[in-house]
């Protein structure tokens, strides 16, 4: 399964709203027989992709794949059925379908005699498409809001100056995470002040191979020049105000996940539509007393009212005077169905 | 050198403008003969503690001190002309004294044929008289600012509601720290509007023997029935906004670590004035978008002027949504000697 996972994660694949997915054909002695994973929409499922690697070396396999084989015809066959019919004797998977349409495939491979075991490796291969999962339980993409603050929670300074804020080693981290989203959303305010790449580059500071979409977000027009506007990656301007209708436009864009990179009006709006799920804040050890917040504002007047979130992760970046400090939060609300909650 | 360290940090003493020492006599077989502590200004030394109690059993002995002995008569003869007289055969200990008017008490003992040697646990020894220490150097005292703020940096809410933004955690943690100092300070806006109380209560929510002074700072007077002015505590009204002056009058009155607990006011006049020392902050898992700020208006307008601060570390308090981050920082400037630099 581990071997499935990684296939599942090769880096770039698949763009599109369809989920990660690895296969691994396995003799009854245990050997590799054949391996296959998901190069998104319009290509081969990772069963797929195996059973016709393996030829007719799939007779009597255990199949370890990272999501319960399909049940449906789409664009390809139904996977449990090629299962069915390749003689593959075990099927092992780790996350079961949430997708209503496409679920049932242990029906079927049970139905046909095959012993199926899931849940192997759940929380990985759940994590691995937890956007994807999200996007068929809520019909929207799943939004990481991330944002740098000095101590005292200011995005920047009086005059405006915000570069930067965070540390060279927070800057390779959010480069990491953008590379892990299909979208990057700014505000028209970002874009036309900053004017930011939005692009996503390693640690030689080189653009990466699969560049995610670039969205921004507001009714004023982005002039020409602006760097989003170059040839490096893909653009789109949604001219609406309304975080859920820009939702939509990106979901019907096939996008899943949209990192959210402000500014702090955005992030307000966000917040204050409940539509930020994830919350990514890097701390730098720095105070300014003054200038622009992190966040606008909430409508909030009485603590009792905060945003309340859960941390689930700290981790302090880089050294010395250079340390910065990754907060990841959850915020607590009865929003039902995160990855977490499907066992 | 554990155990004199053990003994130095016996709770509660000195309280007041010595430094905290410990000292074992040990036999030449390796044995206790005697050991002694200091308990403040006006009682013996840890040395002449010791040696009162080893009596002629002192003769060939090693004395293992946290401090160099001293080498003044103030209230009390020079420690290493004691030892030297009780025929110790060897002296060994942690810090070197940092103050000219006592030192010298290694060229004293090494002079009489006494075998000297230092630097044993120096650091854990610095540490625990770092304010002392600090006081000796700076002539003030050593100022923790101590702050809470939600994840964008605001102190309390619109409305001014800021309990509880940290964790009952924190809180207790806050108590831990406020007892390692000798003075807690506050501004007349947070006494006036908040009503603290400022003691010091241990797990159970009990006030610890030892409670720090209760220091207010600012011209408006403090009207009766504040708690602060109950007698659960000593406590002193500084008529001063000026930070330098507040902090003199506590040295004068045997103070040397001054927990500065706000408001954003004091704090902000502290920081301008480069007289703080070591920021805690315990960051909230909370938006607020509105409400005061962590720390009031610095005079800083752009980024490159911000104050930097070298975080030394990082702790998570707490679980789940309860879960609060506390970071410690230190002011980077110019400012020399702290104990670190002391070897
Ligand atoms: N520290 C950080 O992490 C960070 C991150 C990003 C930006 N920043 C800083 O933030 C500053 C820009 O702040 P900002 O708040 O103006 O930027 P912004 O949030 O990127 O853009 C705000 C603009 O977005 C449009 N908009 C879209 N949806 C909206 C809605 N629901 N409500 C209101 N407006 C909406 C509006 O412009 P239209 O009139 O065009 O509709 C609005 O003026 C920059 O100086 C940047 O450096 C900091
Ligand atoms: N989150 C936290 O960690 C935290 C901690 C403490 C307080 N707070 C909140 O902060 C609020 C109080 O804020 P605050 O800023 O008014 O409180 P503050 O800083 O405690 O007090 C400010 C007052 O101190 C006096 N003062 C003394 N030295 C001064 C100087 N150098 N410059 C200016 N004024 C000086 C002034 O009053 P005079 O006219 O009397 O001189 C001034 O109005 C409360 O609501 C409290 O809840 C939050």
């Amino acid at each position: 399964m581990r071997r499935a996972l990684a296939l599942a994660a090769t880096p770039g694949v698949p763009l599109g709203p369809n989920p990660r997915v690895g296969c691994v054909l396995l003799s009854a002695s245990g050997d590799v027989v054949a391996e296959g994973f998901h190069r998104g929409a319009g290509t081969p499922h990772a069963e797929a992709d195996a059973l016709a690697r393996a030829g007719g070396a799939a007779r009597g396999a255990t199949a370890v794949v990272t999501l319960e084989p399909c049940n449906h015809t789409g664009r390809t066959g139904p996977c449990a059925q090629a299962l069915v019919e390749a003689g593959v004797a075990r099927v092992v998977f780790a996350q079961r379908d949430p997708n209503p349409v496409a679920a049932g495939g242990t029906t079927t491979l049970r139905a046909a005699g095959i012993d199926v075991l899931d849940g192997v490796l759940h929380d990985e291969a759940a994590h691995l498409n937890r956007a994807w999962t999200f996007g068929v339980r809520h019909g929207r993409p799943l939004v990481t809001w991330k944002f740098a603050t000095s101590l005292d929670g200011r995005s920047a300074a009086a005059d405006g100056t915000s570069r930067w804020i965070s540390s060279l080693a927070s800057r390779h981290d959010t480069h990491r995470l953008r590379a892990e989203c299909d979208t990057m959303l700014v505000g028209t305010g970002t874009a036309l002040l900053d004017d930011p790449a939005l692009t996503v580059r390693d640690e030689h500071d080189r653009p990466v191979a699969h560049q995610p979409l670039r969205a921004v977000m507001g009714l004023r027009p982005l002039r020409e020049g602006l760097k989003l506007r170059d040839a490096s990656a893909e653009t789109v301007h949604l001219e609406t105000r309304d975080p859920s209708e820009a939702l939509a436009m990106l979901y019907a864009r096939g996008r899943r996940h949209v990192f959210l990179e402000g500014g702090p009006t955005l992030a307000a709006a966000f917040l204050a539509a409940d539509l930020v799920d994830e919350v990514v804040t890097y701390v730098a050890p720095l105070l300014l007393g003054s200038g622009r917040s992190a966040v606008g504002d909430l409508g909030i007047t009485t603590l009792a009212d905060a945003v309340h979130l859960t941390p689930t992760d700290v981790t302090v970046l880089g050294e010395g005077a250079d340390t910065n400090v990754r907060l990841t939060l959850t915020p607590q609300r009865p929003l039902a169905g995160t990855d977490q909650e499907d066992t």
